[in-house]
């Protein structure tokens, strides 16, 4: 057992949440390359070095603190939404933090600690760990710009002369990361700690039904083809149809909606939606991909539309590597006995970058209200102290 | 019986196309004061002045045509939509003036002719006829803006020196506008005219469902409060509970929605839609009000939304005068025997607007594809003509 101190690792979580501390309760404002971002990483460079790991900036402003020769690598992202709450990706660096420290002062096992830049998406998506497991290149992530215009090539360059050269994976015998839910299964369960099973695939789609558009006082009923009716027939079949294949953690959405010409005397002539859905299992996303087209197909043959459909971004799900997973479930059952379980994530995360360069597992705590992406996200301190002790459990037996 | 030509109808009917003809067909451009709307209405005024009516422009830009004495009023509108075709409005403009012109030769029953302005609502709807109707003020009219930002008052002092004071309604006994079907009945039946039994009334208001905005991957299905899935639900709802209401004119149209914050990874936290419902009959509306609220109320507290709505839009269904529409169904059973039928317009007209101020009665002629509001709106010729020879008898018998 890493003789970890609960009371200096949530000392520096509130440190932490010193730089853009802002709305109401325990808000935080701190996008990546903001100035508090950038003064937040200097002081955990400080901190690091502080626990005797050496401070290193890659391109893209990913900060690690690397402990000498071979070690595992643990932490997530100190960069917030732009309204945001004190643990997103903060908890999971200070406790890699945490844990690197006391394994250090009590000669255990190497541990470095990185918290990745720009996992919330000022560009692009998990944008530091991204270029890090080789997604995407600097040069093309360079071209990223945000939503005033600014390009990721001219944010980085308020890093100044910090920015180092990429670190070497292979320095990493594998990385985990403890993260808060954001979903609401632990907090309604009542349960201490979540074991990641897999990073949930995504499926993520445009669909377009076209009908025609007519005068909404002359045409009848019968001879309209209303591509919002079509919509809404889709939407009632495929929940119905889904049934027989989704498990409890299955979710899907269909979140965007355009309808042309959208007038309310006008029938609408085509819609365009979004069709989104996830899952841990690669199989089943294909057999709901199915029950969409068929059911899209079947609806448009029957109301007399046309069916197009944008290119589909997919992502598969990655599974959590089975030696560090077997260690965190043993280590929350001496923690949480029978107090713990096995979750997906919803979420995707730096895990899933990572995962690309060497064995990943994940560890959530329960997330008040299952609340994230808001000033009023939050975890009682008794959780966020048992997830720092699984933690240093699990690294101890590894 | 008046003795109208039918060919220099045609003729004259064919020349106002030319005023602003385009697009593919017998297309016409000439939205309300236009340069093309402006020389039509110059034109029509020298016609109206050779068949010995006297020209008068109203300070909107309608233009009357009027006999001496007390006279029957008939008439439409000249200017057209955006893209619009050559009989939607003109027909029935032309056609007075045949039948004025007609019966002015033969010595038969005094007829004023109309070309009201902006029924297509450049600014608002049916403009020219609602400030004379009394709907709104010529102070309100003014300020309507349309698409370009352009105001009415602005729109208008391009008819220079031609507008006078408002024409006196009392001197009219009444009201008859013929006008294209702008829906299939009539073409679907192959009858060859349609004797208007109501203006159809309308509701139009908006909905609104608030749920709850969260994360696409981490909000299990189970504790969603997705605002479009209570869109959905709300429509199979209406479509299945308006069956034992409706009759087969009814219509009703969801022709506008707006989603937020409308991205495919966030749970729709609130929708906003259009509900608009027609029909002929007054207490149907009514019933179809309280299915509308009922269910939705139903939606929001199965699904755990709120649930509001905007202003409600009320136009009461106008009735056609009985004599002036006997004298139609008479005129029709003579010209085109068995082969008519008694219809209710669904969209609005000029006449409803003029019924404020007398007897108002409308004659319909088929649409072809029951098309409007397109360049390929047309309607054969014969037909046109059909329709001319209905309104010559039915004014020779009043």
């Amino acid at each position: 057992m890493i003789p970890v101190q609960p009371q200096r690792f949530l000392e520096d979580l509130h440190a932490l949440r010193a730089f853009g501390a802002a709305g109401v309760g325990k808000g935080v404002v701190r996008p990546a390359f903001s100035e508090a971002d950038i003064a937040s990483r200097d002081w955990l460079a400080g901190k690091m070095q502080e626990a005797g790991l050496t401070p290193v900036f890659d391109p893209l402003g990913s900060l690690f603190g690397l402990a000498e020769g071979p070690s595992l690598l643990m932490g997530s992202h100190s960069d917030s939404q732009p309204e945001g709450g004190w643990l997103d990706g903060a908890l999971g660096v200070i406790a890699a933090l945490e844990v690197a420290r006391a394994s250090k002062e009590a000669g255990g096992p190497a541990v470095s600690v990185v918290s990745f830049q720009d996992e919330e998406g000022r560009f692009g998506v998990t944008t530091g760990s991204s270029v890090w497991g080789g997604n995407i290149s600097l040069e093309q992530a360079d071209k990223l710009v945000d939503g005033d215009g600014v390009s990721l090539a001219e944010a980085r360059a308020a890093m100044g002369a910090r920015g180092g050269d990429f670190v070497d994976p292979a320095r990493f015998s594998g990385f985990i990361e403890m993260h808060i839910e954001q979903g609401p299964h632990l907090i309604t369960s009542g349960e201490k700690v979540g074991v990641v099973g897999a990073i949930v695939g995504i499926r993520d789609m445009k669909v377009t039904f076209g009908g025609q558009q007519n005068h909404a006082g002359t045409t009848p009923m019968e001879l309209r083809r209303d591509a919002f009716q079509g919509l809404s027939a889709f939407n009632a079949r495929i929940n119905e149809r889904f049934r027989n294949v989704v498990t409890p953690t299955t979710v899907w959405t269909i979140g965007h909606v355009s309808l042309y010409p959208n007038a309310s005397s006008i029938v609408p002539g085509r819609v365009t939606f979004s069709m989104q859905w996830r899952d841990g299992d690669s199989d089943r996303l294909g057999r709901m991909e199915e029950i969409i087209r068929d059911t899209a197909a079947q609806v448009a043959a029957e109301m007399g539309l046309t069916l197009d459909y944008g290119p589909m971004l997919g992502l598969e799900p990655v599974a959590m590597d089975a030696r560090l997973r077997g260690a965190l479930e043993a280590a929350a059952e001496a923690e949480a006995p029978g107090n713990w379980r096995v979750l997906p994530s919803g979420a995707l995360h730096d895990a899933t970058n990572v995962a690309r360069l060497m064995p990943v597992s994940m560890l959530f705590v329960p997330s008040i209200g299952g609340i994230s992406h808001d000033f009023a996200e939050d975890t009682q301190e008794a959780d966020l102290v048992t997830g720092l002790n699984v933690l240093a459990r699990a690294v101890a037996a590894l």
